[in-house]
């Protein structure tokens, strides 16, 4: 049964994205396991991710009738398939949640994890078909419509999710229990699908996830017609297979594409999977498009979130600045699947420019957390950028995308903090030079196993993101010879200064948005030491962006900030008007909402109807402008958010009262 | 076969709405064909409505299936049912806007339409089950599933408009012929719905329209079952007998509702037939929901247009303030039901505001007309205020509402200019005393038959609404005797002016937002005369309205303007900043878009990316304003966008370039 290679457990390391041997990378990766973080954010969410949200999520799979659907096919077909019919799907993101969690778990932790694993690989497999097919939903009295209805019906979406599922539960156990499964039914996929001329159905999925799937596993076993399928999906794509629309990312030939369009999870996972081939085979057309469709993203139908998707209707992005607040759809699985595509990007080339850090580290912060509430078992599905308090966090839906989406995303996070290149063109010709990437700053360890062998670890000293001081020890050294520190200075960071052992950085050398560079035969005990200036910062957004025109949006150092009704008691946030305040100072609240820095300040209460008496138009210079008031204001981390008392909160605040 | 009770030819008017005999009623209407209209704007649009609009829908309705699908009932259910579930409703509606043409059609015409119509009539005759059932899509091989998903399927909003259909055919020709199939239909409903203690199915339908199809037919047929059942249809909504959410309008009951919400359509179909009922029956409840709901709808939750629904998703109204402009749905048939709605609304009581007809006068020229083309053959389902000139106008659609329900307002429309009231408590007691309202200022002749008998004949001279000027004069009397007139000052014209027979009004009797009262014994050749002041205003949004914030709406007399590319070539007309200019001016161009009044004058162009460097949002003061150049700009009306080469197009305009 087992058609699996065997796994060699001494290349096996826990990453999600393993491109140790890819071609044309620059970036590798470094563990989940090599860093420990002990910061004030990030530390405490995956922490309770493994204590409560892992198997909290296993008891939702459970009652909801999720793992039912497999028992069901197994024990001959009585009663109904339960639920949506991509249900499988969420089995899979949270074995692969659970898989990646497995690496940072402690002893007692990693036994109830396994245990859990194991039971649902089990019933898993039970529903496995003899061909390797394996879809609940299509088996049983739908069994004869299998592949009937690619574009709708997420068969080869569930299989990618199976698939990143076993890969990430061999590379954390050594295990190949899942991994057989998913190899023999990618198996059965790559001999159905494929060019006509050979035979086979040339046609895609509605929902990608494949791309990326397919890529990791033939990273992982070397199997080739892995990462032929997967081009191929990307090749097929935008052909009309599936109907040619936008949503279901089928109206464009991926390499012509320049925008980005349709359902916004599906666009990114798509541009992921795309990236992962980059790493792999020279394709100078798909990279343009890549390249063009990510600016587009950021420069034109980005939230300031680093949220997207602005349309409810086919959660999709928008026109270019059509950024709605309320009404925003700002998925948190698209927040996920757009960090998958950044990290990717970033991992082509050895840039010294930050712009794909500083966009993971954003959207982290600002678009994937506010989707968690603080204990770890509520979760947006949406997440606007202003309501009135009646959107609320869930402790799962019926479309439950999401939660297993954000649990798999806080597991993954600690191996996306540091990466390693390597470059044979400095010093001697065949004597390869070694760069360590601190991309996420956040205390804790790192250790980093050289590419040339040989290790680092440093120890992190911070209480960033709440404040700016960063020191950077070195506290274990083998063999790491001369060795290049690149610590990212964010592209809000002007005015960073750093120094090395007392030795202070040139300005150049702590020039935002660029990675400072510190080469040097380091020794245990020296000292980096990294000062982040932690300002307030006032944005405000291109007029073309018209629901935010007058409007201004605070930040402070990667924090976006918002003001919801729980601290300011006074009259509607949305009447506040920040003027030209420059009174507004941080502080620090260790008692709030798990600790945080909020923004205070003094704000003009403009109340909604001065001057307007209930009218909705009026003549320009017909009312008199209202009397205002001053208030205080209050400003709190945008991604705290909906863990108070319900009441309106917004992102953008008023600039002038007109 | 023929149930239904003579029609009494001397007491038919040709009115959609007659409460000649309604207790609760102020305003009686003036027949459809009292009026002949000589305007610039609608007197084309209502010829071309008769001689191609009719016809080619007609043709339509054949092509597309509509009518096979009753000869496929009658014939033997042969084949498929073609299209949606509720495509009778097409038929029907094309039936009561062909029955309303007839009243102001030539002979030719007569004889056209009259064919068209006896066709048609005959083919849905023959679907009509032995019961009175009539409904294509639930006959054959759904026949035993009638009445089985009255939430989603329309069956009662396929029978309200074949009601309503039938009432306008029997008030224009006179004949039974559709009137008996829909008397048959409609005594079938009032046997299967009511109460359940009545032994009956207590529930409504998904779609509003049979509560004022059935309040109009009670009035024609003075059958009280029609309205006890149109009762029950209201009482029995928000009670959840159709799942009770918001798009179906069966949230809250009516009575206790304050807010619009749910399907735009839906809603304002549900008020105007709740406002059918308060003209028969006292209901504080109701009035004081219907008014809330009005001032909810016109201060919070409607476009500058007077057009309603802000959610694509649910052809929904949104949140109080939720307008985006791009994005607005608002639906031609949405602003159909506002202005049914305002309609009967003003005909409760002689109120001496003008607010329901400034707003009926509104929502027709800036709201109603954009829906369709200057052809008369192309028509907006959505009229979004903001475009990039991909959304254009559609000779019909799949979901074919909107171009029936244009086409018999237009047909309709006549007899929305005047109405007459008459109060007893003037003069002696025993004594009535006549007033003749005039709503809809247009150049044309207007007959009114008076109450207490008598007529009178007046001609309005006017190039309305593009200038200002009018004169009304007194053409025939009957035993007119002393009698007032009462003649619109719109809530915009502030400075308005008038004389009769020379003689000046005061300023209080032109007030703006009142009705300019002339009570004389009038003579033929008496002249009144009117200036309404024609000057171009700058509207802007309340603060709330985010989308709108720092920008404004050019509006000339009841006309709303936009920007469009293609009378601005230089740059995006968002880009486009107004700011002070003090040089617009109006000018009437006779040969552009069948002639119109233009506002030209000189803008700043703000290159879109100037100062930004395709950032989407930037520190303040971060960038420098870029340099901005004058350009000619020129705003049409807005009722008139799309129908020249496409390209974007604004009404909001950028007041100031920060």
């Amino acid at each position: 049964m087992n058609q699996t290679p065997n796994l060699d457990p001494g290349t096996l390391i826990a990453t999600p994205v393993d491109v140790r041997s890819s071609p044309l990378i620059a970036h590798r990766p470094i563990p989940i396991d090599a860093v420990s973080l002990n910061d004030p954010i990030w530390s405490p969410r995956i922490r309770i991710n493994r204590q409560r949200t892992i198997p909290g999520q296993y008891r939702f799979l459970e009652d909801t009738g999720r793992l039912d659907n497999f028992r069901r096919v197994a024990g001959g077909c009585d009663g109904e398939f339960s639920g949506l019919y991509f249900n499988d799907s969420d089995v899979y993101k949270w074995l692969e949640a659970a898989s990646w969690a497995l690496a940072q778990a402690s002893d007692e932790e990693r036994e109830e994890i396994t245990q859990l694993i194991d039971t649902a690989i089990g019933i898993v497999a039970s529903a496995q078909h003899d061909d390797g097919y394996l879809d609940t939903y299509f088996s049983c009295e739908r069994e004869s419509l299998r592949w009937s209805n690619l574009k709708d019906c997420h068969e080869l979406y569930c299989a990618g999710h199976l698939i990143q599922a076993a890969v990430a539960h061999a590379r954390t156990t050594g295990k190949a229990s899942l991994l057989d499964i998913a190899t023999r039914f990618a198996d059965l996929i790559c001999e159905v699908f494929g060019p006509v001329s050979d035979g086979k159905r040339e046609q895609t999925d509605g929902h990608p996830v494949i791309e990326m799937a397919l890529v990791e596993l033939y990273r992982l076993t070397g199997n080739r017609q892995y990462l032929d399928t997967a081009r191929f999906f990307i090749d097929v794509r935008g052909r009309g297979s599936i109907g040619g629309d936008p949503y279901h990312q089928d109206a464009t030939p991926l390499r012509e594409q320049r925008e980005m369009v349709g359902h916004a999870v599906r666009a990114v996972y798509l541009n992921a999977g795309a990236a992962d081939l980059l790493a792999e085979e020279r394709d100078p057309a798909l990279r343009s498009a890549l390249d063009a469709m990510w600016r587009n993203q950021v420069s034109r139908r980005s939230y300031v979130s680093g949220g997207i998707g602005s349309r409810w209707e086919g959660e999709a992005f928008g026109a270019d600045y059509e950024l709605p607040n309320a009404r925003a759809y700002t998925e948190s699985c698209a927040a996920i699947g757009s960090i998958m595509w950044a990290w990717r990007m970033m991992s082509l080339a050895a840039e010294d420019n930050t712009r794909w850090a500083d966009a993971i580290e954003h959207t982290l912060y600002n678009a994937l957390l506010p989707g968690l509430s603080l204990d770890g078992e509520h979760y947006f599905y949406q997440n606007p950028l202003e309501d009135d308090g009646h959107h609320q966090r869930q402790p799962w839906f019926g479309c439950a995308c999401c939660p297993p989406n954000i649990a798999r995303m806080l597991a993954m996070l600690p191996g996306m903090v540091a990466t390693v290149t390597t470059d044979r063109s400095v010093g001697e010709a065949d004597v390869s030079h070694d760069t360590v990437w601190l991309h996420l700053l956040a205390q804790g360890e790192v250790r980093v196993d050289l590419p040339a062998g040989g290790s680092i670890v440093f120890e992190v000293r911070t209480r960033y993101p709440w404040y700016g001081e960063i020191e950077i020890e070195v506290t274990e050294l083998v063999d790491a010879g001369n060795l290049t520190l690149q610590v990212r200075i964010p592209g809000w960071a002007e005015g960073a200064s750093g120094e090395v052992n007392g030795e202070s950085l040139s300005s150049n050398e702590t020039a935002a948005g660029q990675y400072a560079t510190l080469t040097r035969s380091w020794s245990v005990g020296d000292r980096i030491k990294l000062s982040l200036p932690m300002r307030i910062r006032r944005l405000e957004a291109h007029p073309r962006v018209t629901e935010n025109a007058g409007r201004i949006a605070l930040m402070r150092g990667p924090m976006l900030y918002c003001i919801e009704a729980a601290g300011n008691p006074r009259g509607d946030v949305r009447d506040l008007v920040l003027g030209n305040a420059r009174d507004l100072h941080p502080g620090w609240r260790p008692e709030m909402l798990g600790g945080c820095v909020v923004i205070s300040g003094t704000a003009e209460l403009d109340p909604p109807d001065a001057g307007w008496s209930n009218m909705l138009y009026r003549e320009v210079g017909e009312g008199r402008a209202g009397s205002t008031e001053s208030v205080a204001m209050q400003a709190i981390p945008y991604h705290l958010w909906a863990n108070r008392e319900r009441g309106q909160i917004t992102v953008w605040l008023r600039r002038s009262q007109s």
